[in-house]
Parts: structure tokens; sequence; C-alpha cells
């Protein structure tokens, strides 16, 4: 018998749309019966559980943080809460844990002691993006946040729209919402007027806008992002 | 008003397992009033749609085939579909529709001509697999299919490798099934002993198999894909 518990990956809303918008139902059903979660915040985490059917119960459950101030022994510290056969739940601010956030430091550690890891299907934001963008969802790459200094950023965009054109790779990328006009205005300036480029801009919520236009058409149309959040998609 | 209908990018399944498992309500509640479809293989999709609900009506329904085989100006045609504000559903053989399969062309029309594009969100094999891996989310690609000659294909593999390793990027890759079990005699022939690979088994079904071990350990306990669907995870 295995005496260690399940880690299970359950991933979050995007946006204030119904939680069966985007999650599966076999994972609404899991959820009621796990006690322990690991959460990259734990004010989001306990108001998504809230959403998820779990309202008025939500005293009853421990919550672990795992994000970016977290050091490595509080993590290894987490192995614990798998003893005595109980399952476990990792969850991070919105979309897929462990993609684009800490969480994979506790799934390495999982996988590293041989702990089962069952991931649910849920929002992904750069998969939802990238199959609407209608660019080349056979070869892509994911780069993360780009650098905050605009010098910096303007290289780092070349740099990547270089990669795009060698590879006909499609490029994702994300900002935090206050700086994506500014990242935005960097593209327009530095990309060749026919790179295309995706904004998915409030994904899944009722105002959701997901267009892809060359640099040239944008400039033209000037778009606004404002603090909306934003997946970045180009391929050169 | 905006005559024209939408395009639905419509996830389907990667196993046998009730689509509920993976699929959120919202998506199996649009599905009954489509009544056109564009398909990677029809025989497949009207499977997908008779266990999505929709048994007995699948006669009632419209496809029109979308894979590699599919011509531009057929693709071109497809756009008709939409006009008198008819909506039409796009579906891959497994997962998400516009990543890692032909159906992107429709939806970069559709972007062209001003169509909206909604996606729903559902399983991804690369994400599923990335989220259970451990592995680096903050920085991943996704190279396709790899070459299918045993020579380029470890030279492909030592690039990546190379790739993963300046860029702390994660690798992911797949195989068709038949040239899983060569794919990994390769990988274990060529990369180095800490370099860490995730095979990522059977996905969403019962027998789900993720684990991520250093190239040294998997060649300790050889390991067999067989015919099983398998998403290949390396970082360096």
């Amino acid at each position: 018998m295995n005496e260690k518990g399940i880690l299970y990956l359950i991933p979050s809303p995007l946006s204030e749309a119904p939680v069966q918008d985007v999650l599966p139902q076999a994972l609404l059903d899991t959820l009621p019966r796990l006690r322990r979660f690991v959460v990259e915040e734990v004010r989001t985490a306990r108001r998504f559980l809230s959403r998820a059917g779990l309202k008025g119960h939500i005293d009853e459950l421990a919550f672990y943080e795992l994000n970016e101030h977290t050091d490595a022994a509080t993590i290894e510290g987490y192995l614990s809460l798998f003893e005595d056969g109980c399952d476990v739940g990792l969850i991070s601010e919105a979309g897929l844990p462990a993609v684009a956030d800490p969480g994979a430091a506790l799934v390495a550690l999982c996988q590293k002691k041989g702990i089962r890891v069952h991931p649910f299907a849920g929002p992904s934001s750069l998969m939802l993006a990238l199959m609407s963008s209608g660019l080349n969802g056979q070869c892509f790459a994911f780069a993360g946040y780009l650098p905050a200094k605009t010098d910096e950023r303007k290289q780092a965009l070349k740099a990547l729209e270089k990669r795009s054109s060698a590879h006909r790779e499609t490029e994702i990328f994300i900002e935090t919402p206050y700086r994506s006009d500014a990242l935005l205005g960097d593209l327009l300036g530095v990309c060749a007027p026919h790179t295309r480029l995706c904004l998915a801009v409030n994904l899944t919520a009722p105002d959701e806008d997901v267009r892809t236009k060359t640099i040239e058409q944008w400039k033209k149309e000037k778009p606004v992002i404002g603090k909306r959040p934003c997946v970045f998609l180009m391929l050169a």
C-alpha cells in the first residue's frame, strides 16, 4: 500500500465568470474531500474555493503558502502533509498551477520522493491565447516575464523576433498589467511591420478580446490594454 | 450587428475517461446548439460528440475535414459556414484544437476576416504533462515532432538539450506512439546523466503515469512505453 497521499494540481479561474465555464465537474467533485491546500496566496485561494462550492466550509481547511517568498526548507516541510495518506491540492493565483508560477518546486519534490501527482484539466491563459491566435501551434515557446527596463526589454523583444523567424516559432510572453501598454509600445516600436502580434485580453471573461494583426495594422489601430490581463503572442 | 457566426474552439478528451473529467459543463452545454463542425477526422469527432451527450443527433450535424491533407482553397471555403450568423465548432483529434494540429489555419483565416474566435478550456496533454513534471514551468518550448530518422533525431535531441541548458528551458516534444520507445532509446543514449526527463504516459486515463527522473535513473529502470500516448519533457 502507498501510505502517502496524492498531490492534486488544481486549476483556478482566470476571470469572474462562473467556475463551471472553465473547470470540469470531476474537479469540482474532488474539491470537497480535500482538507489541505498549498496555495500561491491564501486570500485568493479561499475566494476561489468559496466560488467552487465550498462556501461555509473554508474555515475547516488548512492552507500553506508557496510563492516567490517561500524558502526551500519550508517547501520541503510540506512533504509531511502527505503522511497518513492525506491528499493535498496545489492552487496558483489563476490558471494552471506550476505553469508560470512558483508551484513547480513542490511538484519537483513530490516527483523526487515518489509521491503521485495528478493534474486536472483547466484554463491555461497561455493555451487559450495560443489556440485563438491562429499563430503556429506546432512550435511555440513561453518566455515568461520580459525585463522591466525599456532598453533591455527592447533587446529581449528583438531576440524573440529573431528566434521566432529562425524557427517559425510562436513566442508567448506576459507582463504585469500595469506595464502591458509600455510593453505594447516597445513591440510596435521595434518589431518588423509584417510580424504578427496577438493580444489576448480578458480571457474567459464576458468581454474577452483575442485578436491577431500585423504590427503595421496594430500601429494604425493604436490599441490600449490598460490594466486588463493580457497574453502576448508573436510570430515573425 | 455582426452577421458572422463565432468560431468555437472545442477541446476533446485524451482518453476513454468520462468527458466530465476533463471538459467544463459550459462546453457540454454549448455543443447541442452547434450544427457545423470543422474536424481533424470525422470518425473521431462523431465518436467524441456522441460521448459528450449528442448520441442520436449526430446525423443532424454537418462535418467538414481539416487535416494535413486539406488544401488552402478548401479551408478558405469554410469561411462561408459562418454566414447568416452560424456558429462553427473546431475539433481536433485529441486535446486542444489548433495546438499541435493543423487547425490553426482556420483560426488564422477567422482572425484575418474579423470572425470572433472563442476558446474553451480543456485538456492539453502538453500542459498536463508540464504541470506534473516539476520541471521549469516559467520557461518552456514545444518543438512538436522530432525527425523520424535516428541520426537526425539524435542531433535534434542534442540541440534541444543544449538549448534547455542555455535558457533553463523545459523542452516538450511528442512522437507517434509506434516510435516512442525508439525516441526514448535515443534520449537515454545521447543525453547527459543528470538531465531530467519526464515521461507523461496515458494522461487522464485511470492508469495515467507521469514520472520525472534523471537520465541516469531512467537507464536503471529501463522503462517501456509501448503504444501508450506519451509526452516527453526534458530539462538539462
